[in-house]
C-alpha cells in the first residue's frame, strides 16, 4: 500500500472509531485516547490527521450535513415547481432520518460546547445558516412565480421550516418507535407549505 | 426560624445554586459537591432533601414545564375556540422564551442521560408526553368544532406543533439575536392553524 493509501486508511479508521464512541456515551465524555485505542492507532496518527477532537467532530459533521444538503439542492432543482421541490425534499425524510437520528443529540452536544467558543462556533453553525439560506431562496422563488402568498415571509418561514425538521429529529431521537416520523414530517411540510398558499 | 422554614430554605438554596451551576456548566459537568458548595450547604443536607442530582433535575423540570403548562391551559379554557386558543399560546411565547431559552439546552441533555436509563426515562419526558395530549384534544376539539379540516390528524399536528415549539427553541438558546423568536413563532403557529383549516 502506498503511503497515501495507508494515510487515508488510517484516517477512515479514526472517523469510524469516533462515530462509534460519540453515538456510544456521547461528544464530552469521548476522549482522543479512547477513539486512538479503539481505533487501533497511536495518539501521532491521530493528530497527524486532526488537530482536535473538536477538528475532528468539524469534519464529521461536514460530511454527514453535505450529504444531506446535496440531495436537497437536487430536488430543488429537478422538481417543476417549489411546493412540489419541498414534498419531494419531506419525502426524502424516510432514509434521512435512519442517518440523522442518531447523530442529532451529538451535534446538538457538539453546538452546547461550541457555543461558548466564539473562534469555532461560526463553522459550527455554518451548515445551519446555509440550510437557512436555501430554504430562504426557495420560499422566494415560490412568492414571485405566485405559488406561496404574497404576504409570505422567506426568512421567518425558513426559520419555521427549519423548526419542524429539527423538531421532529429531536422527538424522533427521543422516541424512534413513538410515531411514524416520516409520515408526519410529510404531513407537517404540507400544513406550511397549505399555510404559505392561503 | 421554626425547623420547616429553614429546611425550605436550604431546598430553595440548593435549587438556586443547581439552576447557576447548570446553566454555566450543563447538566453532566455539574457535581453535587459543586452545588452544596454554591449553596454553602453540606451534602448531608442535600441528599435531606434530594435523593439524587437526577431528582434535583427532575424536581427543577417539573416546576419549570409545570408553570409553562398552567398558562397554556388557561389560554386554552379562556379563548372563545380553538384557532384562538392556539394563536392566544403563541401570543404568550415571548415572556416563555425568556424563561426557557436557557433552560432548554439543559433539559436536552438530561434526556440524553436519561434516555439511557429506563428507571427514570418515563419520568423525564411525562412533560412532553402532557403536552402531546394537550395539544391533540385542542386539535380533536377543532375539528369538532369545524374550526379545522375533518382530514386533520390529531396526533400527528400535535407532534407537528410540538416540532415548532422545539425547533424554535432550539434556534433561539443557539443565536438568540438571530430572529424575532416571539414574531417567529406567532407565524409558526398561524401558519400551520392555516394548514389545518384549509
Amino acid at each position: 500500500m502506498s503511503n497515501a493509501a495507508r494515510g487515508a486508511e488510517t484516517r477512515q479508521l479514526i472517523l469510524d472509531a469516533s462515530m462509534d464512541l460519540f453515538a456510544q456515551n456521547g461528544y464530552d465524555a469521548t476522549s482522543v485516547a479512547e477513539i486512538c485505542q479503539r481505533a487501533e492507532v497511536s495518539k501521532g496518527a491521530f493528530y497527524h490527521h486532526f488537530p482536535s477532537k473538536q477538528a475532528l467532530f468539524l469534519d464529521l459533521m461536514a460530511s454527514w450535513l453535505q450529504g444531506v444538503e446535496g440531495a436537497f439542492r437536487m430536488a430543488g432543482e429537478s422538481a417543476s415547481n417549489v411546493p412540489q421541490a419541498f414534498e419531494d425534499m419531506a419525502a426524502m425524510t424516510g432514509q434521512l432520518f435512519d442517518a440523522l437520528e442518531g447523530g442529532f443529540p451529538i451535534l446538538l452536544e457538539f453546538w452546547r460546547q461550541a457555543s461558548r467558543q466564539p473562534k469555532i462556533w461560526d463553522e459550527a453553525v455554518a451548515p445551519y445558516h446555509r440550510y437557512l439560506d436555501l430554504f430562504a431562496g426557495m420560499i422566494r422563488k415560490g412568492v414571485d412565480e405566485g405559488a406561496f402568498s404574497p404576504i409570505t415571509h422567506p426568512d421567518s418561514s425558513a426559520r419555521i421550516l427549519m423548526a419542524v425538521a429539527m423538531g421532529l429529529l429531536l422527538q424522533a431521537s427521543f422516541d424512534p418507535h413513538g410515531s411514524d416520523w416520516e409520515a408526519v414530517t410529510r404531513s407537517g411540510i404540507h400544513l406550511i407549505l397549505d399555510g404559505m398558499r392561503s
